[in-house]
């Protein structure tokens, strides 16, 4: 028997609104310790892992390790059935093909059940080592998302290179050039506006801008967005979820004068 | 000579957006206690009722009863032109095959005319007969476009059961079901969030979302709606219109097990 | 050497957002006085001067006279990266084949530098005469954006009437006419709500709304826009763009009773 209740349930829509076009059908894995999903995007070019610490739920119980299989696309639709201040409540019974979703309104007066069929979904679980990165960016995530979309109407890759001075974002395309700079910065007002810059060594590389973007529709999770990148690594784009956990996205570097894109290396 | 004044043009900018898109053509019927209409939706499935008021009007001028055919599409397009806070008037001479909006800026620095060709339109006035429901259910307008709309995301027919607890709005389709329970609440802050349940025996109805969805293009037009229900009855969705009258929607319930859309018994 | 340095760099990007609909190519020229256009649309109905004068950048060099021609939609994608804070400056060697875009955010902590291709476009300049006209209207220039917006869904052209009372604007289509009448009006709380008529005597043109549509796009540029109508002359439609100059749409009257658009006359 599965039942998490999460308070803040607009957490979990926002949280489909990010991954939903990326994944199409994935299994989330529940235990003792949290909700968590782990999928390659329907290329096999980028992985998602999510995590959903029990701590974060109001109420968390979990029996047993299990493995629902959820469309995500479904998953959202009714998702997106629930307000925005709703208290979202998901619910599995032992052996059980499909999966609950209770809606309640803050004032309890609109209660709303979706049942949802479950599906078997074949998956490896990826182990992702722990990695030492030459350079991690942190900066705020509406300034990423909106240099990857400015990029994007220029070019269709992005070298990101990281120096101790700032990081600088470039692309090229037919129509010419762009080069975005941003300069460490620590001493701003609010916390979550600074760009803050760890390096080991510079490092340069090149990215698939529509993926990019794709991770982007995390804005809505987090202030801040942390890259982590090494030229022998996938980079990870991390979102972090409030106290309760992340979204972080891995994505294998391109090769130079290579235009296929790479397999991750995860 | 017809020459109605209306202060509030919006309210009649609304009722067109309200009905435009479930009613091609139709004949307003003006008498000396109001301007009404009466029309099929195209398919011939639902029926909408349209009274405003001769009271409400600035200046009311019906010489005699009269019945004009408007396009409602075209007249859409002209009253789309007035803005939210002009005054509008409506003109037609006797004998004309034209009718006139003329919209009054609140400064009176911008009068607009606008001249329409009038249609010849056959119709036949149904009798609506006055009714004992077995339920009648009073909830926030948008609230109930909220369910409607959520629902069709899921299924295309909406079960509406009511009991003295509640209202409950279930549906179900290829990816699952879905139910949503509004309790009876009356102790609200604001009258307009009030469920209010009036009930003489437990009913259930399944109606097309498709119409229901439709219907709910009025909602701009009122804070409640009010949905009256017999099992024996299509089922009546109001909207008051201010001090003034009412749009009313009127779509025969679907028989269980029979997919085809049924012919509403009003 | 050029290089032009604009604070107000949200200017630049309306001026663009103004005139790329309009204008696919186009040559910019730049002189010790300021940076100029002026170009024919696509079809060479209608012809568009703007003009920056150096004044109102903060920093002007210009060290010859020297046209630059540009693809409008490219130089659009790039400005459409520019922050509406940033501060823009256009950058051109002498004998390069392109230029650049600096934007730098206000805290200066992101500087982008986007490097454009130029074109080489033939273009003749166009003398257009000091003029007469019988009537000039000053308006305001969301009113006007209103207006032709609302006369395109009932019509093809707008007759522009100017007497001493005020200005008419009339169309007529399929579904019937519409005339909207602005009064003079000079005694506002606000100028740039003032509609002012000069008038040297009544005139009466004819104008394709598609063009007039297409001019009002430069409706963030300014609150108000001059109208300036003569028989023997195109319409002159002139948004101020703020201590800086100007964009003026130049376009030939129709001729009545005749349906093809005729070549301006400027």
């Amino acid at each position: 028997m599965l039942e998490l209740r999460l308070v803040q349930g607009s957490l979990l829509k926002k949280v489909m609104e990010a991954i939903k076009d990326l994944v199409v059908d994935a299994n989330f894995d529940c235990s003792a310790s949290g909700f968590s999903l782990q999928a390659m995007d329907s290329s096999h070019v980028a992985l998602v892992a999510l995590l959903l610490r029990s701590e974060g739920f109001e109420h968390y119980r979990c029996d047993r390790n299990i493995s629902i299989g959820m469309n995500l696309g479904n998953m959202s639709k009714m998702l997106k059935c629930a307000g925005n201040d709703d208290i979202i409540t998901i619910k599995a019974d032992d052996g059980s093909d499909t999966v609950t979703f209770m809606f309640e309104s803050p004032t309890q007066d609109k209660i709303s059940d979706f049942e949802m069929k479950l599906m078997d979904i074949d998956s490896e679980h990826l182990g992702i080592p722990e990695a030492e990165y030459h350079a991690i960016v942190r900066m705020p995530a509406a300034e990423f998302a909106r240099i990857c979309k400015d990029l994007s109407s220029i070019g269709d890759t992005v070298v990101i290179s990281v120096t101790k001075e700032g990081v600088k974002f470039s692309t090229r395309g037919d129509i010419g050039t762009a080069n975005i700079v941003l300069r460490q910065n620590t001493s701003v007002d609010k916390p979550e506006e600074a760009t803050i810059i760890e390096m080991n060594e510079p490092v340069s590389l090149t990215f698939a801008l529509r993926y990019m973007n794709s991770f982007t529709k995390a804005t809505p999770l987090s202030n801040t967005v942390t890259i982590s990148l090494s030229s022998e690594l996938p980079v990870v784009v991390e979102y972090k979820i409030a106290e309760m956990g992340y979204i972080r996205f891995y994505l294998a570097p391109k090769i130079e004068e290579d235009e296929d894109e790479a397999i991750p290396q995860a």
